[in-house]
Order: structure tokens, then C-alpha cells, then sequence
């Protein structure tokens, strides 16, 4: 019995804290924690969402629809094209990732990530035996390195990856960059897209004319549905349905598909989601801002990259200071591209952001003196 | 941008029927429907992870738990085991399978499947290159022809699954058995016990010693909760090490998670649904077994195998009869190593099992004369 060579090199398996131990470590009221680590959405699903779940909670006995035809006609709508040019997946964003690495990966394949980046391409694609290649996110200004990019592309390259908004960097990739490296290589262009709505843009008009581009996304966000984990994908029809082949038959839950067909038809809830959650990062960013400690990076999503060498303190004790005080933020030490002087803090409601810029000024304070 | 081989050689995507449409194609009401085909529980969920879903179901934006620990605790306790033999599986047991091909298959490597088995472990090993061994299960009598078994081991088999109660052909494979094939080989005994509740029979004291036996289970069946994709493994703890090394890390939605703790919790159900459920099945047996043109199997799970050759009629023409009625069943002419005179029905609650021996018996009636 052999475990494989790709499996043995990973990093071994470390759980993490979970909500409760946090709590009871820092004796701190579980409905007092304000989670700014995971960028969801913090004004709770859409109450239609949760009626539909609770109404239809007695039949998890049943399986769930394989062909999500209803919910593909949703996306479709909700993103302008055509119902077999998408597909759902039932892990989030994260299964999409996985079924594109099934898709096209074969052992040796190269893909490339411009770091810092979202970091779980890395971690699904590595046990395919696929290699990153790493291009680089220009930190000084806040855009991509397209050059970067296009010199990191050789005939091994099978797959690179645009996240715009960027993860943790907030920042769009300019729908140009898109264009020049989807048509510098046949390699697949994935655009993952999961905090579009809260830039206004978006780049599925690409897919007709450039067949090498994949559009990823997911409701983990402004849709307000991270716990069910529902992420979906736009292509060209070919290769959806290639996709399709293999995709996990019962992935999506019953109830991750009942709430994801009534969050899509709840268009009040989306609407405010997004107006809200640019409402909040603007007033963080702008509060943030006035801490000259602080060097905090204009964003269009819906967290905000903070450097913070400036005040000493380095991510990780600047984040158990706050986690002592009931904040939770994301450590950025472990986004390979930066070192140890970043934190990423998600948008809060209105009274919970207020509660956070008092916190983290007085943090900041007896850190200095 | 290439399609991998492995890809392009499986079937062409072909979307089923949802229940709406079978309503409408055969002019049914929905609640009228009798659904034999997939072996559920036909009893529903637990109550009890009803209302617990109905309770959180106002906490779906935050990402679920990733270390899954109480479930895990509940799980070894059910299966007397330790919580570090357990891996949890967010797709039922199908991201389990999946776990176990990213764990131990490389490209060209065998695994070993007596006909007819459960048909997912081929779709989900096919895209890696794993190449399916069929072995034999013996007709005559039901039972695994463990010779055809051995046979088939060579230094390229890397898994062999050995389905207990085997589906679709209901009879148990002895530990004796598992013991002689665990130790001609060095290659994985994945032995699947997702019907294992209503056999009474288990083989979890097997993982102690026999480092290369992995038990897949899961909450699809007597749990009642297939729409919420709950699996688990089983098996020593470096192997579960291993394995949380690749699995994904937030495929357990956040109300699978607390449909799967209070089913686990509520011991009266699990109780209930065992002895209804075979209550159920043998009455079906029973009654099924007065109508001279069926082959009734003997099963120790939750659905029977029926041989139909003597009807007349295939599995296709008398699904679609049962079908026009209302009934759903499996035709099992797309399991390998049946033909296409075999159907699989799986038990039903008291009042559905008396509709469906009426309506059975009027079809065979009409199909005769």
C-alpha cells in the first residue's frame, strides 16, 4: 500500500481552531467575535434563502438534482449567457478548481499563479503532480505584472490563473491584460471572479470570442452563502461539457440548491449586498487610512490588504492581540508573495466596523508605547 | 488548450430527468410519486436534524467547519473506533472515493471491482487512469467469487472494493473473506458498508489489524440524509493523516455538518429506521417472491435485485410501466455485469410497499395477456 509521492510531500494535515475554542481560550462571548478572516458576507443570507431551506429541511433524506437545470438558468440569466455554457459546483469555487485540474492536468503540466494570489489553486492542483510557476503581483502600485505572466508561459503551461478582484490584494486585472495573455498562449485563462459585484465588472463577454477562457465563481460572497458552498463556471459549451463528464454527479447539496435558486430570485438582497458591502470597505478604508501605521490598500472587493511594518508588530501578533479582543483577521504570513507584515480584514456590518476601528486604535496604541 | 485523454474517452454527458419532469411527461401528481430507485431512507430525515437545520439555517454566510471534530467524535463512537481513524467526506461517500484515487493512483495503476458492483468508484478512478479489473460475483448463489478476486491481483493492483452488502445484488461478502483477500495483497481492501446497518453486520475491528483495510460508510441510507452528501472513512490513523492531506477542506456544508450531528444523536431514529427497514424489506421480499416470473435476491440491505427475464419484458420496458404509475425503480442494465433483464427497488414506507405490489402485480397482469 503506497501512499503517493505527491501526497507524502504536502505539509502534514494541521486543524485549525474552531469559533468555540477561540472563545473559551480568551474567554471571550461567542455572539461578541467579529469575524473579519473570511471574507463573507456579515448581513446573513437572503431571508428567502432561509425560508426555502427551513420549508424544505424535511426532505434531506432525498438526493439532491443532478442536473441543476433551474439553478444553470439562473446564472445564466444572472450573468448573460447561455445555460450550457455554465456549470455548478458543490464544493464552491473550490470543486470548479478541482474538476479543472481532472479536466486538463496531466502529471508535469505547469500553471501559473502571480503572487501574493488566492491560495488554494496551489493546494488542489499539486497532488495532480502539477508545477506553479509563479508570476508577480506589482505591489507598489497594486496591478498584476503582466510581464511577469507572459514570460513565466512555456509549452508546459496549462492553465494560469487571473483572480479579479485580487485575493488578498483588492485590485481589478484590467480586461487588456486579460486579452493579451489569452491570446499569448492556447493554455486556459481562469478568471476567478468570485468578488466581481463588488468592482461593477466583469469579463464574461470574453468567452465567445476567446474559447480559452474560464470564468470562475461563487455564492460563498456577496451572495451571502459560504456555508453551502456553491461555485459555478462560464466557458465556451465544449468544454462545460467536457467538464460535465466528470463533475461529481450529487455534489450540490438539496439545500445548497434551494438556497442558491432563491438567493438568485431574491434581487432586492443582492442589490443591497453589494451596495452595502462597497458602503462599508469604503468607510473602512477610509478610517484605516487616517492610522499612518497602517498602509492600507485601495480596494474594489470586499476586504482590505493592510501592511502593517510600520507598527512593529508583525501579522501574527498583531492578530492575537485582536483575536484577544474578540477580532478575528486574516494573517496574511501564509500567502506565499508576502512576508510576515500583512493582514487581511474583511468588511463587518455598520456597528460591528465601528466596534473594529476602535479595537485595532487601541491595539495599536499599547503596541507602541 | 488540450482536453486530457482520459476525458475525452469517457461517455458524452447526458442530463437524467428531474421528478418535475416525469410528473409532467407521464401527467402525475409529485406526492403520488413512489420513489423505488435510489435507496434512501423513506421515512425522512431525524426530526431532531430537522430542526437543528431549521434553527442554523440563519448562519449559511459563514464558512462551514473545517476539522469537523464533533462529528468526528460522534462517528468513532457509532463505529467504535478513535476519532483520528475517521476522515469525513463532503460529497458522501463519492469525495471519499475521490480522497482515496488523489491518495494512492497514479496513471496505469489497477483496481479491482467484482461485477456487479456499485458503478462510482469506476467513474471517479477512470480520470486519473486507473484501470478497472472486474472480478466476479457469483450469481447462483450470491456470493463474492473470491477466486476471481485473487486472480485478478497483480503488482499493478493498487484498490479492490469489496461492496458489503454488495449493490445492487444485496448479500454480504464474509469476513473471511475480506481477511484472505487483505492479506494476498498489499494493495488497498476498500470495503464499502454503506448499507452495513441493515445487515447488523460490520467490519471495523478489522483496521487494527490489518493496516491496508479502509471502511467507507455513509449518512445517505439509514441516516436519512442523502440530499445533505455525508460519507465517512475508516481506517488506521497514518492513512487518515495522509488523506486530510488532499481533502478538501470546506466540502461539508455548514448544515450537513449539523444535520449529521443530530442525526448521530438521536439514537431512537437510527434504531427506528433499522427495524422498519427491514421490516420493510422483508415484506417486500415476501410479497415479491409470490409472483413466479420474478427472481427475488435474499438482501441484508435496504433494496432488492430482481431477475425479470421470465416477465417477458427488459428492465427498460418494465421501468417505464411502473413508471407511467408512478413508480420509480432502477433498471439495472447500466451495471456492469448485468444484462437487461434486471431492476432494483429499494424498500419503501408500509403504505408505499402495498401500491407497489398492487400496481406491480396489475403490470405484469396487462404485460402478460
Amino acid at each position: 500500500m503506497q501512499i503517493r509521492k505527491e501526497v507524502k510531500q504536502l505539509d502534514p494535515y494541521v486543524p485549525g481552531k474552531s469559533q468555540d475554542e477561540i472563545a473559551n481560550k480568551f474567554n471571550l462571548k461567542k455572539e461578541d467575535i467579529i469575524k473579519l478572516g473570511s471574507n463573507e458576507n456579515p448581513w446573513g443570507p437572503s431571508k428567502k434563502a432561509i425560508d426555502a431551506v427551513r420549508e424544505n429541511a424535511e426532505y434531506m433524506n432525498r438526493y439532491p438534482e443532478s442536473n441543476l437545470d433551474e439553478l444553470k438558468k439562473e446564472i445564466a440569466i444572472y450573468s448573460n449567457v447561455k445555460p450550457d455554457q455554465v456549470i455548478v459546483g458543490g464544493d464552491g469555487a473550490d470543486e470548479i478548481i478541482d474538476v479543472l485540474a481532472k479536466t486538463f492536468i496531466n502529471s508535469g503540466d505547469e500553471f501559473i499563479v502571480p503572487l501574493p494570489s488566492y491560495m488554494y489553486y496551489e493546494f488542489i492542483f499539486k497532488p495532480y503532480g502539477a508545477i506553479p510557476i509563479y508570476a508577480k503581483w506589482n505591489m507598489e502600485n497594486n496591478t498584476l505584472d503582466i510581464d511577469s505572466v507572459l514570460e513565466a508561459i512555456s509549452n508546459k503551461t496549462k492553465m494560469i490563473f487571473l483572480c479579479t478582484p485580487n485575493n488578498p490584494t483588492g485590485a481589478l486585472i484590467s480586461q487588456e491584460d486579460i486579452i493579451t495573455i489569452a491570446t499569448s498562449t492556447d493554455a486556459l485563462i481562469v478568471v476567478d471572479e468570485a468578488y466581481f459585484e463588488y468592482s461593477k465588472v466583469n469579463n464574461t463577454n470574453l468567452i465567445e470570442d476567446y474559447p480559452n477562457i474560464f470564468i470562475m465563481r461563487t455564492m460563498s460572497k456577496v451572495m451571502g452563502l459560504a456555508g453551502m458552498r456553491i461555485g459555478y463556471g462560464i466557458a465556451n459549451k465544449d468544454m462545460i461539457e467536457y467538464m460535465h463528464r466528470i463533475k461529481p454527479v450529487f455534489s450540490l447539496t438539496k439545500l445548497s440548491y434551494i438556497a442558491a435558486l432563491n438567493t438568485f430570485k431574491d434581487k432586492e438582497y443582492i442589490e443591497k449586498s453589494i451596495e452595502d458591502g462597497i458602503k462599508s470597505r469604503e468607510y473602512l478604508f477610509e478610517e484605516l487610512s487616517k492610522i499612518s501605521s497602517l498602509n492600507v490598500f485601495k480596494s474594489k472587493s470586499n476586504y482590505l490588504l493592510i501592511g502593517i511594518k510600520d507598527t512593529g508588530l508583525t501579522a501574527a501578533e498583531l492578530s492575537l492581540e485582536l483575536l484577544k479582543k474578540g477580532i478575528i483577521v486574516r494573517d496574511c504570513t501564509s500567502f506565499k508573495g508576502l512576508d510576515e507584515y500583512w493582514i487581511r480584514i474583511s468588511i463587518a456590518t455598520f456597528d460591528e466596523n465601528k466596534r473594529f476601528i476602535k479595537i485595532i486604535n487601541e491595539v495599536l496604541k499599547e503596541a507602541c508605547c
